[in-house]
């Protein structure tokens, strides 16, 4: 299933999207559960929410309106990886040779996490801001400890993150997180594909369209560490919870947009593309001149 | 006022401890909101809190129970400093010389939030847990784009954290998240001293006593970046909401405590104690038994 979150008169209700001949369309799922978490925690009404699916006429539901999504889950904690994808190596160099032993792991707080419809405010004091279309990974039931055998069997499904990244503030400090945490800089959808339905995560295509420029494309095939491999590994540090999500890291962008690096600017729309998953499209905004002025940028201690 | 979070038999309360020639004694908050959260957001409950103190009747109330306090707050985010305290210089040498122009900021999870009295648990895989006392900042009301000069009218108060770190984890990474977020790596507490009761952030004096040996004894007079800086600084990339910490970093240990550093064990009790806010006292504990056997750390991906 693909389950969303989806503003109705009444409040947010879970749903599901199903594809017809006439488009995608949606099965409201507010009387299986009061939201798409106690629905993946929920193996029973997992079970009634695909029933309801199975017998849904197409002709009775309404159309999907994508405008009315909201983002399909909100975390506990985000977690997600920095370098994960090998580069191009020429033929006889063996790829793996720079691998890292240990994927970089770091943090998104709450005031980042956006749903699919949600324009992402360019900070006034924001000087390069720049997009990671990366496959995202939603934690079904507690894992610690466990296994690379046993990971996956605690994966509710997959959605797309934008890591949104600030690239003069990742770089003013050895860690990263003023790069990353910006309000809104986490926006996801616009849904969570279960796994039952979902592609091999280890060979789907992730790809990044700017202002209709292609500017990432590359497999998962190509990552560094599994999704299996890296709930394993951060389940030895830390308990993973249901809700939870792990980003598993942006590939490199292509030669040309490497090269033609522009920080987004208000009005650029980014949209990432995963085979098997969906799209997610964000537009950049200014932010609103109601907001306060940021005073100039404190360069002392007070 | 010092703010707590005490357990009852019908569940936690928010409280305010009285310093009496009998000892602390606790005036139950419970009636005036639902915990300290409510309280600090509230000038209006703030205001009757502060009356009720004013007029208990010291002999009629009950003594403190150290052991019934809990997290006295439970923040939305936590953002952490790291290099944040000059080193010793020596006289004629600049001690600003090696100031980085900006603080070192990183996350820590919720799964890291834990109280006074909560032992922390040294994980299976982890080679070099430390400890890291610090003085902790709450945030009263939302802060974004503020100026330095505006920055403390955000502040509810102070209290102690405890940054937990797996300097091994630490080691293997360029991002931290792994070496700071393992369960139970935040206690925090006792209290919130609330800014009307506190003394100047930047001249209280932050000790550590690890198993009866002071490792720690530096004043917050000698960081690079003031907690009205921090707070500033912060705003400016990301909005700081109520109930939000901020930690203002670790000083060095002393060099007997560096040149004899040990990982904590299990049976290890840590104190940490700042002038005029109070002590937390940690102890660390094995991992129990119970819970599942750490695998050998996953080598290289699946």
């Amino acid at each position: 299933m693909r389950l969303v979150t989806h503003r109705t008169p009444s409040g947010t209700r879970p749903g599901a999207v199903l594809s017809t001949a006439h488009g995608d369309r949606l099965v409201d799922l507010g009387d299986v559960a009061a939201g798409v978490f106690a629905l993946i925690t929920d193996d029973e009404r997992m079970r009634a929410a695909r029933a309801r699916c199975a017998s849904a006429v197409v002709e009775d539901l309404p159309a999907l309106v994508p405008g009315d999504l909201e983002a399909p889950i909100v975390p506990g904690k985000m977690l997600c990886l920095g370098y994960n994808y090998r580069g191009h190596t020429p033929d006889g160099v063996d790829p793996t040779a720079d691998d890292p032993e240990y994927p970089d792991v770091f943090v998104k707080t709450p005031n980042t996490f956006a749903g699919p419809n949600d324009a992402v405010v360019i900070p006034e004091g924001a000087r390069d801001v720049d997009y990671e279309g990366e496959l995202a990974v939603v934690i079904r039931t507690r894992a610690r400890n466990v296994s690379i055998e046993d990971a996956m069997s605690h994966v509710a499904g997959f959605t797309i993150l934008n890591d949104v990244s600030d690239r003069a503030w990742q770089r003013r400090q050895s860690q990263w997180a003023l790069g990353k945490c910006s309000d809104g800089f986490a926006p996801i959808g616009p849904w969570i594909v279960t796994t039952d339905d979902a592609p091999d995560p280890q060979d789907v295509l992730v790809e990044v369209v700017r202002d209709g420029e292609v500017t990432v494309s590359q497999s998962t095939s190509t990552t560094i560490f599994s999704v299996a491999f890296v709930i394993s590994h951060i389940s030895q540090v830390l308990t993973l919870e249901p809700g939870d999500i792990i980003s598993t890291g942006t590939p490199q962008k292509l030669a040309e947009a490497q090269a033609g690096h522009r920080p987004l600017a208000p009005g650029d729309a980014v949209t990432v593309r995963i085979s098997g998953i969906g799209d997610l499209t964000t537009t950049f905004i200014a932010a609103p001149s109601e907001s306060p002025a940021a005073p100039s940028l404190p360069e002392g201690t007070a």
